[in-house]
């Protein structure tokens, strides 16, 4: 099944008058024209430029250029606002890159089937301003609020409710995706139930672009649970607060999120955002929230997982019941990643998921990795899902020194997920960055599989190529 | 692509001595030894006996057993209850016939990751039992409880609860898969994000035993909601009881299930169990359960729902709030399919799904076509969740007659379903008997794309064959 072709055609003029006749000069972007944000994500060291970047607005002109480029073997990336942490949309091979951040209208908010139909484009910040606002909710919140919602869906992105909520992938309803051959087709819809062959549409969700390009997307939504609470409890060491988690899902309270975090971060959280955290006096701290209709059952609720947290060590329980309070805990939580990132000249990421009951152990092991290497690891986040942020950080290390220890402790951290039972991205996606990875944890049988898959949807592998299983 | 091999080597000697040397004589079955039971399911009219039934004990048995045929072109289908409804399990191309029912075992209860390990042969019924007496909830609810877990992940079954809990591919975290050239792979595991790779698991769910053949499951479970209500409420006429649905899903309420019965198939049901429902003086009924940890968190949800019910000309509200009331109205709801099967000589079923607010147009229709082509046909089902099961009854006609009127009116049903912006099935599948719709539905590009996705796994289509995509 082998039908992979390398040899991919070089942008020509007569490829790009193609381009220019279907979209008009403004939409086409070539050469020097190309700013240089489209050469790369959010991850450092991995950065080309395509040969052309054309914004696109609508699914037809996707499906044209799908098309053309599947008949002259040039290859094509599909890009939102590149918020990305693995290089997904950096197109590698060149090509063209296909913007969708234009194609941003909510196209539909059905309130009998509490589904919202969008185009891929439309930011994550604007989905829950708009569904808020109709007294509805959609609860996957990853942190990047400027990502789009066809990024979302292509990483599977989780975020801090996935505890009580589940992923991106829960709330997909329907998608309507350009095949690699520009063949438009809809996955799904906004019925609830579906065991109508194959689920392309679940394999679609987390497949990072490359296997068709999302022009619609229709969500499921909740209504907006009318009240929230966060606890944000401090313990003597980042052990026993993340050792009382599994007690916590044991107790069968259901949490919305259980994020964790360590004074340090929290200390540059408070001097990139120039303001003070609620507290900053303790070593390690949980960060709870609770949400639901009835106060009865979220005082219930968060009163038992207090006891718990109490008798496991805690020093204490703050809670914020106000908007005020929620928001100063939850920025500085929503700032950790830019926070971390001021602090050192360049870092890179590992954002493992381990069962709930082996995050203690995989935090203590990169807190061991950072006396054996010698270089400053920070970690958050979701110790509720197991899914796990460690930030590697340069400082002042060489270039060379930097890649040798940075490629080192890689290989020891993905090594200890596997260990426990993990997997390689919880969140981020696998992308370009973290291939190794998956390729040595799921071995030749797998990849063989997920490579088949690939084909199967793009046997002569012109969209995003050089990706997740290549 | 294509690598379809349709001729198949038939059993000879040396494949049953194959099998016998690795199970032993008591667990292989050729010929008359072979029980009717294994050479059909549920479904009516299509039948096949393997040329040996096997009884498998661990997944190493499975992986010989595929490695072999794989090796000597062998088609093989897994099987375990048989209690489906449109001829999955069905041997078509006889073959090896891999019996899962004795691989029954619960592996473990992991209660700090809120998981269950199971082998795939555990009924439903034993699920429920297990974890009901841990304090926890498996939510999907189908109505054959003496279905394996197996046979629900192929199907992604759906049930009563999918309103507020979704579908079985929801509780689905991991599965062990052994792939038609016999390797075994973990898919996902106990992690509760993955961003990993495209989601082989979400693949296999739902994939009808095509694609390879479940040996192990991790399933998600809830704290159980400690309490539950259900509504009994009458309505003048179907219409008016289906139409109050979409008006329910908008008032932000969340029902656990909603399911929608008319008179005749409450007299049916009585009749079959020789026992009174609380009331069957209406024609049509609307059937709620509202659960929750909280009195007064239920309470405020169903008063709300009975009101919006009343207002749309409602005749009354049951309430049942103890157990053996709820019993009485539930366990006569689970016997409709037996109840009408009772009153026919034979029967077939529709299992479309639509949009929630199109299920009272879509009954509406099913009700014409019975006048139309003069034959009785029932439906009750999943109003909540858009999913109707419409049983089209033989009675007195002739199997000429009867073939003929069968055709005609599922052609127009899935037409309509169609128009409708439904799917084939919501939760029984396509198996062998419903190809022929999803095939007209979604067209060659999709189809070809799924029948890619079977060669993928299956490059000699020896697993299942003739089944969904074929």
């Amino acid at each position: 099944m082998e039908m992979c072709v390398k040899k991919y055609k070089k942008l020509d003029d007569n490829d790009v008058k193609f381009l220019v006749d279907l979209l008009g000069e403004e939409r086409v972007f070539t050469g020097e024209n190309i700013n240089d944000d489209y050469s790369h994500d959010e991850l450092g060291g991995v950065s080309k430029y395509p040969d052309a970047m054309v914004e696109v607005s609508n699914a037809q002109e996707v499906s044209k250029i799908m098309a053309y480029a599947y008949k002259n073997n040039i290859p094509v990336v599909a890009r939102g606002s590149g918020t990305g942490l693995v290089g997904s949309s950096v197109p590698i091979e060149g090509g063209i890159m296909i913007n969708l951040t234009k194609m941003n209208n909510i196209l539909e908010l059905d309130e009998e089937n509490l589904t919202l139909t969008l185009e891929p484009g439309v930011l994550l910040m604007d989905i829950a301003k708009f569904v808020e606002s109709h007294d509805l909710f959609y609860p996957p919140d990853p942190g990047e609020k400027s990502a789009t919602i066809g990024g979302n869906v292509s990483t599977n992105a989780g975020g801090m409710r996935a505890v009580k909520y589940g992923v991106t992938r829960d709330y997909v309803r329907g998608l309507e995706v350009v095949l690699p051959n520009g063949a438009i087709l809809e996955f799904g819809g906004k019925i609830v139930k579906n065991s109508s062959g194959y689920s392309l549409k679940d394999l679609i969700c987390g497949s990072e672009g490359t296997l068709g390009i999302i022009t619609k997307i229709i969500l499921k939504l909740l209504p907006l649970p009318k009240k929230s609470i966060s606890l944000l409890i401090p313990f003597p060491n980042l052990d026993k607060a993340i050792s009382t988690v599994p007690k916590i899902i044991k107790s069968k309270s259901v949490p919305t999120a259980i994020e964790f975090m360590q004074r340090e971060v929290i200390l540059a959280a408070e001097e990139f955002l120039g303001k003070k955290f609620p507290d900053n006096s303790s070593d390690a701290y949980l960060l709870l929230t609770f949400d639901g209709n009835s106060k009865e059952q979220i005082e219930a609720d968060y009163e038992k997982v207090a006891d718990i947290c109490l008798k496991e060590g805690a020093l204490d329980v703050y809670i914020s019941d106000t908007d005020e309070r929620k928001e100063s805990v939850w920025s500085a939580r929503g700032a950790f990643l830019e926070a971390v990132k001021a602090t050192t000249t360049d870092m890179d990421e590992c954002d493992v998921v381990v069962p709930r009951n082996r995050v203690a152990e995989f935090v203590k092991y990169t807190n061991d990795l950072q006396k054996q290497f010698n270089i400053r690891i920070r970690s958050f986040g979701h110790a509720g899902d197991g899914n796990i942020h460690v930030y590697i950080l340069k400082d002042k290390l060489s270039d060379e020194e930097w890649n040798k220890k940075l490629s080192d402790i890689f290989d020891c951290m993905y090594k200890k997920s596997e260990d426990l039972e993990g997997a390689v991205s919880g969140e981020h996606g696998i992308g370009y960055a973290k291939k190794k990875y998956i390729f040595r944890q799921y071995g030749d049988e797998y990849m063989k599989l997920m490579k088949n898959i690939k084909l199967a949807f793009d046997p002569k592998n012109i969209l995003n190529p050089d990706k997740v299983c290549e």
